[in-house]
């Protein structure tokens, strides 16, 4: 195994390491990058459901709010498609299954008290600077309490509350009570409010890639000019303020800076010599992963369009909370996808695929009726049995971490620099987070002053 | 590197790990020990004070109520000795310094709160069943708020928050935000509750251990037939129900079966092979390590002891929440021990090691008076920057955690048995608790029904 020498390494080629490797290249820089799995894309990745067509088992929404992403698609020649978004969406909560065009059809008195749990939700979002949740007039107290406590405190209805647990779980993969109030809010003020995050039309899940979302990361690396490592875990990084060597399983990269693009509790397991300082060995050990199952189930066609259903659902009680209609752009073969949150994925995770899949399919067949059974094929992913992940959409902070160690979360530590969606300012946990991050990275790096006599394109030796 | 085959692969010699190797081999197994450390003991550490007398950089105090350490104490022909308990102690509150015997001389209203707040605590941890904290009652509510959300709901008077937080702090090196309310619920039972948790007479602090705590596993170690294989991380595991393959930096051991005798935090980062399930994987990702630094100030003699002082001090204010006379039996050198904790020791380990002496040496000086400052030696370890700890005084479970993934705490995971402190039902986080789970895994183990043809001793390949 040799070693090979560049300015810059990049370790993990999901969406934020693949980023910041292009940035740096286009500013003349050269950078390696290294992976450890045995393709790019990370939290992003394609199935294939016939005729040539894929869907996302990962990362899969981007919408007009997302700038980051819609300039990068723009830039890669990617096209976007609608999420389909016509006939009746469904919700379920007390044991009651509704049919809603724009909003569920509740009493007046259920929707005022939704209404009223998202403002107050939006109004004390907008009140944590972005930068430095912990510098928000009431950080201490935010962060001393669970979003579960928050929201019981400060909504007193049962579908204000309902409501809001399904947003959190939808944006987070985790319970409200593994996060703190700060860190709740942090995210939704980061992601422009309630309506803009959990939006189909004009919000973050109003439009799909075509060709599939890894496509992005694919079509990214394959403009890098050296190819990207896969498969090569960095097992080992020795680091300076000016030199980084990160032995992986392949060989060693010797560089002067690097790019940590990989979830925290990853980057935890990596032997650092010399060891981490505490603030950031410490945030790491604080970062958890959410825990998300995600399902695509396959049928002929998109029958319940017919029936004037658009395949979304929300429920705030079986084991599935939300489902999209994910049909391909070429209008079959009819997907629907299935997503099971927090606590109920932590649940079905111990049952056998089997029982999993009767379960998720037994909600399918509560939302959209008995041809919801008549799968073609099956697709699914528990994220938190991915090694080289251990959980999605991503890392969330749980109580008095953002006031102890929030100013870890992005200070470089010697030559590393950190990436990845979890550190971004705007739409953390997203893939316009993950830009984002790689585009600060890449920033970062370039406003420090090189070491004289680099410039050269990788060498091996 | 050579491989050595047994039929027991203990990774971590720290006290549950020698302890379970101690059983296993007086039942006849065959064990070999492996520890990242180039020293046996792990959060167990002596340090010299000068005339060949020691005191402890870790875990310290053991007490009448700890019935497993005081057996293995007598086994291994270990004295102990009273923790320095006379004169007056000291309590620091709302800018007020107090000296006082038994109780603080407070208002009559500040003891009945005080009171008040323990009584509330110790009757709310009595509902937690032990074994499964998760079935409470009340699990869940409990599980969804912070410790301090429920010190603020259950006590209202300031001195009676002021007690359980310092008390919350005191066990586990964390801000009661850090942990779920039914984490602290849960270990106040599991030590008997506050008083014999808080107390130095006929409670946890009683006693020292001759020789210092850490000489506990310098002998267990030296009792093994096989030395402990020392600077031997352990970075991979191949697993299967009934083999397990530990590659160290020194080699490999082979056996049927391991016991983990290692911090969450740490076990995260081997490599295994298959990955783990995702329960075990996402609990330890959810277990981080508290956060202390520990001072040792050395005088000539123990002075404070002349001036009717008994060394004790705690307080809510400064950057130390406690101290005690740490002088060896001998009765010099004088020794105060200085504990920062929580959000303290993480501000405190940002500072430059003169900064952060100074602050220490300033509380000891508000506390005992100027003749602190006359230190002749001076050792400190922040815990958190250990790599092989990664904290102290151990593990806490954020909210949610236990709901969630307490079934996995203890669950053998195929031919892998989890000890550690934190996986005790009596005294988690104490020497105690680390005997019990060495105990317990060796009983579990010896409950398994062992393949054929093992017994011989270990033989290098």
């Amino acid at each position: 195994m040799g070693r090979v020498d560049c300015e810059v390494v990049v370790i993990g080629a999901g969406l934020s390491g693949l980023v910041a490797a292009r940035r740096l290249e286009g500013a003349g820089l050269s950078v390696r990058v290294v992976e450890a799995r045995d393709r790019v894309g990370g939290r992003l990745l394609n199935v294939e459901v016939g005729g040539g067509q894929v869907v996302e088992l990962g990362g899969q929404f981007v919408g007009p709010v997302h700038h980051r992403v819609s300039r990068l698609l723009d830039e890669l020649g990617i096209q976007t498609f609608r999420t389909y978004n016509k006939g009746l969406h469904l919700s379920e909560s007390q044991g009651r299954l509704v049919r809603y065009r724009r909003v569920p059809r509740l009493s007046v008195v259920g929707l005022l008290d939704a209404g009223l749990a998202i403002r107050r939700l939006d109004r004390a979002a907008r009140q944590v600077p972005l930068e430095r949740p912990w510098e928000a007039a009431n950080a201490l107290d935010l962060d001393q309490e669970t979003a579960e406590t928050w929201i019981r405190r400060t909504v007193r209805s049962h579908f204000g509350r309902s409501t809001l647990r399904l947003f959190v779980r939808g944006l987070f993969s985790a319970e409200p009570e593994n996060l703190s109030a700060l860190h709740l809010l942090t995210c939704v003020h980061a992601g422009g409010g309630f309506f803009p995050m959990a939006s189909t039309t004009a919000g973050a899940q109003q439009d799909r890639v075509v060709g599939g979302s890894a496509d992005i990361c694919t079509r990214l690396s394959s403009q890098l000019s050296s190819p990207v490592w896969l498969g090569s875990p960095v097992r080992r990084l020795c680091w300076s303020d000016d030199s980084v060597v990160a032995e992986s399983d392949s060989g060693s990269l010797r560089g002067h800076l690097a790019v940590m693009a990989l979830p925290a509790a990853l980057a935890a397991c990596i032997d650092y010599r010399p060891a981490l300082p505490a603030d950031r060995s410490q945030l790491m050990q604080r970062m958890p992963q959410g825990n998300v199952i995600k399902s695509v189930a396959v049928y002929d066609e998109p029958w319940w369009r017919a029936e004037g259903l658009s395949g979304q659902a929300a429920s705030d009680e079986g084991a599935v909370s939300a489902t999209y209609d994910s049909t391909p752009p070429a209008g079959s073969p009819g997907v629907l996808t299935a997503f099971v949150e927090g606590r109920r994925a932590q649940q079905l995770s111990r049952l056998s695929f089997k029982d999993r899949r009767e379960t998720i399919v037994g909600c399918l067949e509560r939302f959209f009726g008995p041809r919801a059974r008549n799968t073609c094929s099956w697709h699914e992913l528990d994220w938190s049995a991915e090694e080289w992940s251990r959980g999605c959409y991503g890392a969330h902070l749980p109580p008095g971490v953002w006031t102890q160690y929030g100013p870890a979360l992005r200070a470089p530590v010697g030559a590393m620099h950190w990436a990845g969606s979890e550190t971004a300012t705007q739409w953390p946990g997203y893939m316009d987070g993950a830009v984002a991050s790689g585009e600060r990275v890449a920033a970062e790096i370039l406003g420090r002053r090189p070491p004289a006599g680099l410039g050269r394109t990788p060498t091996n030796k």
